[in-house]
């Protein structure tokens, strides 16, 4: 029964004409990637072939083909860090992934912006199929680096205080709602803006504790005595003032980690909160610590406890934007202005007319 | 005997009429220090009766008079934190200290700035009577200082490079000359000055491995490859711009601490530093440490350390102005121009015409 799905899986691989983006200089993505076809081998022993059903296009990805990115891969390469795909066909020694699973990468630089491809099967994690669309495809990066930065660099329990900045990003949306399903209280700083209100009610809905906008920060009585403790954790993707502006509400020996620097402005802290109040500022890279701090396992029964939120309901990912993988040069070309800071992404979709 | 010394140690104490600074009120010290007197009563059993031979004027004693340190003494308070006593008398339960041993607080509010006190013994550390008047009169915050962060944030090994700004202040001349002592090199960055030369002979006289101006520092070939291991630890006590460029010097996963903010400008790290290279920016307060961290046998350990080897001649204290206590009042007007930058501190003497 498995030699023979095996067998009819071969056969239709020789029909399978893959498309791929593919860049061979570093540049703008617009105008470097282009659009190539391949035809699929078989895959080899410990390989799977996947059809993949969705890639988001995250800033990473930009920098990369930009050149920026302190990860280079090797030229020519496939753009994409994160998807989900489905197997189509698993090689001879491939144990826990069969044909018909839904798969997520385990680590970046595999290549996801291609209609199918042939990996590694150790670099594929299953995951449930009943998992959303948009949460698989955005799985690798920012729901471990909410759930790594609550965890790894003060011990939380609950009722203890998080504040972050850039809280609608794609990543302060994951720590509002890890942060709720952890009883951890958030305070969620945000730019001010025309539809400041409409911001406010939806990240309150997804479990934001309070939700102030940088200037109301400045003046707040939140932290007043009678009121919340001080935080503990004070996450910053925006650097700049307003990233000095979360650390002055930490607590002694609280921890200030930079994960992003929406701002472009360098991360600035009073010096006496570092002398006399003791307060750390570190950084985090997801990439970092999958590389250097974790092992398999870990990487697993993390992804295991975020999968599993996923599917009570208690997280899900931000609004995303579908779109065929067709049109590949439209969002190659507005993700450079979104500017990172909506927490919206463009997903591609891929299906029979890519 | 020892009843006999302690009676004739009692009658001499009834003719001792000590002179002390004191303040009431938070404010300038050249306003709100007043000189005055008391007569001495005899110790209680846990006391001792010091005349004081030698107490610094810091930055951080004028900070407290002022009201603005994070320590606030209650009021009337005698300021000076570090110094050098003689013993007088001691109590009938005090061990370990007898007349005539040399002591050093080994904590910090004692009030120093008096000819002579009564002080709980616990706080008073015998020490060589060899040990020079400048090195054990600031014996208590500086050469600690130095020493602890040399130890506390990572683990240096001979041939380490340390990297420092304000090379030339006290504390900086502590690092230099701690590192020559064990082997790790230093390099050292001062400000630009007319006298360069001299600072810069004098700062490699003391141990130095490398000595270089901000500017030089922006432009150096030291780090290029073939050259200077890149450093595991930066020590900042300047902020802003000069405290940005050492942490930039820094390799993965070192470490930033800052202790002073001699440019009043905060301090800044490029966010890449953070997310990328896992630098981590860290303060030390050595007030903190003594309470906080150490039991009083770490204490005596790491002072005994730092004593041997100012008694062996690898570590000296900063050229110091020694100045009679009568004439009090030049040296409170003239610290708070001194800005803390050239490692010169007043330190008054105490004898028959103070």
């Amino acid at each position: 029964m498995n030699c023979h799905r095996s067998l009819s899986a071969v056969r239709r691989l020789h029909t399978i004409h893959a498309r791929k983006l593919l860049y061979c200089d570093y540049g703008e993505p617009s105008q470097v990637v282009k659009l190539v076809e391949e035809k699929l081998s078989s895959p080899q022993s410990n390989q799977i072939v996947l059809e993949m059903l969705g890639a988001p296009i995250n800033p990473a990805d930009i920098n990369t083909v930009q050149g920026v990115y302190p990860i280079k891969p090797p030229l020519p390469s496939v753009p994409g860090n994160e998807g989900v795909g489905r197997v189509l066909s698993v090689g001879s020694d491939v144990k826990n992934i069969s044909v018909g699973d839904t798969v997520v990468p385990l680590d970046v630089g595999l290549g996801t912006w291609r209609t199918h491809g042939i990996f590694d099967a150790s670099k594929w994690m299953k995951v449930s199929s009943k998992l959303g669309l948009a949460e698989a495809a955005t799985l690798l990066t920012n729901p471990p680096t909410a759930y790594r930065m609550l965890k790894d660099f003060v011990s939380l329990k609950p009722g203890d205080v998080v504040i972050q900045n850039g809280a609608n990003s794609a990543c302060g949306q994951y720590v509002i709602q890890l942060c709720n399903a952890w009883n951890l209280t958030s305070v969620n700083v945000v730019r001010d803006r025309p539809n400041i209100c409409d911001l406010k009610d939806s990240l309150m809905k997804l479990g934001a504790s309070h939700v102030l906008t940088e200037e109301e920060l400045r003046s707040t009585s939140l932290f007043k005595s009678g009121g919340l403790k001080a935080p503990k954790l004070a996450l910053n993707c925006v650097g700049g003032q307003s990233g000095m502006e979360i650390l002055r509400k930490l607590q002694s020996r609280g921890v200030h980690v930079t994960y992003g620097g929406m701002s472009r402005q360098p991360v600035t802290a009073p010096t006496s909160a570092l002398i006399f109040k003791d307060v750390q500022l570190r950084g985090f890279w997801m990439s970092r610590w999958s590389k250097e701090n974790a092992t398999n396992q870990e990487r697993q029964n993390m992804y295991q406890e975020i999968i599993e939120l996923m599917l009570s309901g208690a997280v899900k990912a931000p609004a995303h934007k579908l779109l065929p993988f067709k049109d590949y040069e439209i969002p190659l070309k507005k993700t450079l202005d979104m500017k990172g800071f909506t927490g919206q992404k463009f997903i591609f979709t891929f299906g029979e007319n890519v």
